[in-house]
C-alpha cells in the first residue's frame, strides 16, 4: 500500500476523536454498537497507517451502500458448517469489516490449539486494509495471512478487458524491534487511485501500470483509467504473467473457495446496483506448534536486522525497508500529533455528519508541526 | 516457471526410461530404493512439465553434493513435535524431493480431517520443482502451497547486494477440463537461468530483470550475472518492493519458521561447502470442508472459461492462459512422443552413468516429429 505524505493544507484531528465520532457516525445509520466499534477501528487504522484510501474518507461511500438498501448495517455474520481448522462465515451482507475481525480471531483461536487455521467469509463486503486483519495474529505472537477479491479493474496477462480484482494479499508476524513485519499489497503494479494522483498532477505513466481500452501501454492517465491496470510485474517480458497468476491465486482461496462472487463477477465495491458478495480468506500459523513464539521473532528479526544493513543502489532515497516500516511510522506520527486529513476528507465527514446529525467537530485539533 | 522449447538438436527419450534409469542412478549413490523412486519421480516430473532446469540435467550436482560428503543420500525425514494441523518435518540433510513427499503427504491427510494443515521441513535440500507438491494435493481434489527458500541471488529493493532467494511459489487446486490451475513461479523477475540463456544469445536485457554489480540497472546478461536479480516488480516505481516483499514472506514461512537457514545464510544449493539446510512449507485446505469439492472444482473451472474467452491485446501471442496451462500441454508432448533433453543434457548423462555404472542407453529413443 502506498504511504502518502501527510497533506500541506490538512486538518490534525486526535485519533480518538475521529475514532469516536466514526463510531457514532456508523451507529446512526443503524449499526449495532460492537460493530461500528470494530468498523471504526479498523477504519481508523487505515488513517493512522498513512492509507487514506482505504479509512474513513470511504464513510460516504459505506453511507451510500446502506442508505440505498445494498449492504445491512445490522447483520451479525454466522457460522456455516465446517471443520476445526477450516471455518466458513457467511456476513450476511453486513459490514465486511466486523465479520472479517470475527473470522480472523476465530482462525487464531483455532491456529492457538491446532497450529495452523483458516476461516473464509463469503457475503461479504469491502474490509478495509488487508493488513489490519494480518496484524491482529502478529501481535498474538503468530503468522496471519489475510486475502480479499475486490472489482475487477485489473487485466490478465494479454487480455485487454479489466475481469481480476487488485486482490490484496497481507501478511505479517512479530519481529522484535521492528514491531511487525506486515506485507500488504495489492497484486497490481499500483492501485487505481494512484493513477487518479497522476492525473491531478499531470504526470504520464511509466511502461508496465496500465493498458488502455486498445490493449495498449497506457501512457497518460486518462487512457489508463479508460482501459485496465497491469497486474505485478507489468507487461508478460517482465513478469506480468505472475503477478495474473497471484491475483488469481487470491481469488481461489476467497471467491471461489468461499463460494462468493469471484473476477468479473464482482460488481463495484461501491456500487449500488446490488451487494458485492465478496470474499475473504484468514490463514494463521502458530510458531508456537513447533518450537517458541520467542525463538521465531529472534530469527526474524535477525534477518531483518541484516537486510536493512545491506549497501544501497546509488539513487536509494534511504536505507532497505521491512514491509510495514513506512505505515508504522505514519502510525506512530498520528498517534504523537493528530490524523492529518486533507480538506476534502474533512468537508466530506462534515456535510455527512450534519447530514446524519453527528457532528464533525474536531475542536481539539493539534498542530501537526508539533511533537 | 518459463517452459522452453523442445531442443532442435535434441534426443526424444521415452519418459518410463528416463524415470527408471534415474531411479537406479540414484540408488548406486547410497539412496534407499523406495526415496529414489521419489526423487526419480520428481525430476522426471520436471523435466515433462518442460522445466529442464530443475530436473535430471542436475543429476551431476546432487551426486557431487553426495561425493562431497554434504548431502547424506541415505536420510530419512523424522517428525518433530508439532500440533495435528502445523507439523515440523527435520530432512536430516537428505534428499528433499523425498522429505518434502513426506511433508506434503502428512499435510494432505492432516486437512481431510481437520480443513487445513501445513507441514514446514528443515535440514533440507533443494527440492526440484515447488509445484509438484501442490499439484498432488490438486490430485486429491484439495488446494495446495508449496514454497521453499533458495540461494541468494535477488537484492533487496535499495540494496546493491544479492540478499534474498528466488523462493518460489505455488498454488495448484484441481479446475475441471482445464486440469489443474497451478502456479508456479520464482518471486524475481526472472530466473538466473534466464539471464543465461540471453548471455548465450548475445541479448541485451529488458530494465526490470537485474542490476549490476554497482547497484544500476543491468544491461548486458554479463553485468547482471556479476550483479544480482531484480525482485518481482523489477525497480521500486514499478512494483518492485512487492516482489521483494514476496520473496521475504516465502522465507519467513519457510526457514524463519522451520528454522532452517535463511536469506544471505543460505550457501548455494549446490555448493559442495557445507549442507544448505533449506526450509520448506506445504499448505493444504480441502473444500470439502466447507462444501463439496466438486462444486468448489465447477466454480474454477467456471472462472477460467470466462477468463481464457477475454479479447485479447493486440500483440498478443495467443488467448489469455490458466497457470499451468504451458506445463500441461508440454507434459502431455512428453508423454505421448518422449522426452526430448538437449545434446549437452543427454551427454553428461550418459558420462554420469558410464562412471556410475548405470548405463544411460535411451536405445528406444522415439522421433519427436512423430505423433
Amino acid at each position: 500500500m502506498p504511504v502518502y505524505a501527510d497533506p500541506t493544507d490538512g486538518l490534525a484531528v486526535p485519533v480518538t476523536l475521529l475514532q469516536a465520532w466514526t463510531a457514532r457516525l456508523v451507529e446512526s445509520v443503524g449499526t449495532p454498537a460492537d460493530i461500528a466499534a470494530d468498523v471504526a477501528e479498523i477504519l481508523v487504522a487505515s488513517d493512522r497507517r498513512g492509507i487514506a484510501s482505504h479509512g474513513t474518507a470511504r464513510l460516504p461511500n459505506y453511507v451510500a451502500l446502506i442508505e440505498a438498501g445494498v449492504m445491512d448495517p445490522t447483520a451479525r455474520p454466522i457460522e456455516d458448517p465446517g471443520r476445526p481448522a477450516l471455518r466458513r462465515f457467511d456476513a450476511r451482507n453486513g459490514w465486511g469489516h466486523h465479520a472479517s475481525r470475527v473470522a480472523v480471531d476465530a482462525a487464531i483461536a483455532a491456529a492457538a490449539e491446532l497450529g495452523t487455521a483458516t476461516s473464509v467469509v463469503h457475503n461479504s463486503n469491502h474490509y478495509g486494509i488487508a493488513g489490519w486483519y494480518a496484524l491482529r495474529a502478529a501481535q498474538r505472537g503468530m503468522i496471519g495471512i489475510s486475502l480479499s477479491n475486490t472489482s475487477p479493474l485489473v487485466a490478465p496477462t494479454r487480455s485487454r478487458q479489466p475481469l481480476i480484482g487488485t486482490n490484496p494479499i497481507a501478511i505479517a508476524a512479530p519481529a522484535g524491534h521492528f514491531g511487525a513485519f506486515c506485507l500488504d499489497m495489492a497484486t497490481s503494479t499500483i492501485p487505481r487511485g494512484r493513477i487518479e494522483v497522476a492525473a491531478r498532477r499531470g504526470e504520464l505513466l511509466p511502461v508496465g501500470w496500465a493498458i488502455d481500452a486498445d490493449g495498449r501501454p497506457a501512457t497518460t492517465p486518462e487512457a489508463a483509467l479508460a482501459g485496465a491496470l497491469h497486474p505485478l510485474g507489468g507487461e508478460e517480458a517482465t513478469g506480468g504473467h505472475k503477478g495474473y497468476g497471484l491475483a488469481l491465486a487470491v481469488d481461489l482461496l476467497t471467491g471461489v473457495l468461499a463460494g462468493a462472487a469471484f473476477g468479473p463477477n464482482i460488481l463495484g465495491l461501491f456500487s449500488t446496483d446490488g451487494p458485492s458478495n465478496l470474499g475473504q480468506a484468514f490463514l494463521v500459523l502458530d510458531p508456537a506448534a513447533i518450537g517458541t513464539r520467542e525463538a521465531f521473532e529472534t530469527r526474524l528479526e535477525g534477518y531483518l536486522d541484516q537486510l536493512v544493513a545491506a549497501e544501497t543502489v546509488p539513487d536509494a532515497p534511504g536505507r532497505v525497508l521491512v514491509p510495514g516500516e513506512p505505515e508504522a511510522e505514519a502510525e506512530r506520527r498520528a498517534d504523537e500529533r493528530g490524523l492529518v486529513i486533507d480538506a476534502v476528507h474533512a468537508r466530506n465527514l462534515t456535510d455527512l455528519g450534519a447530514r446524519l446529525g453527528v457532528p464533525f467537530e474536531p475542536a481539539a485539533t493539534v498542530d501537526p508541526g508539533a511533537g
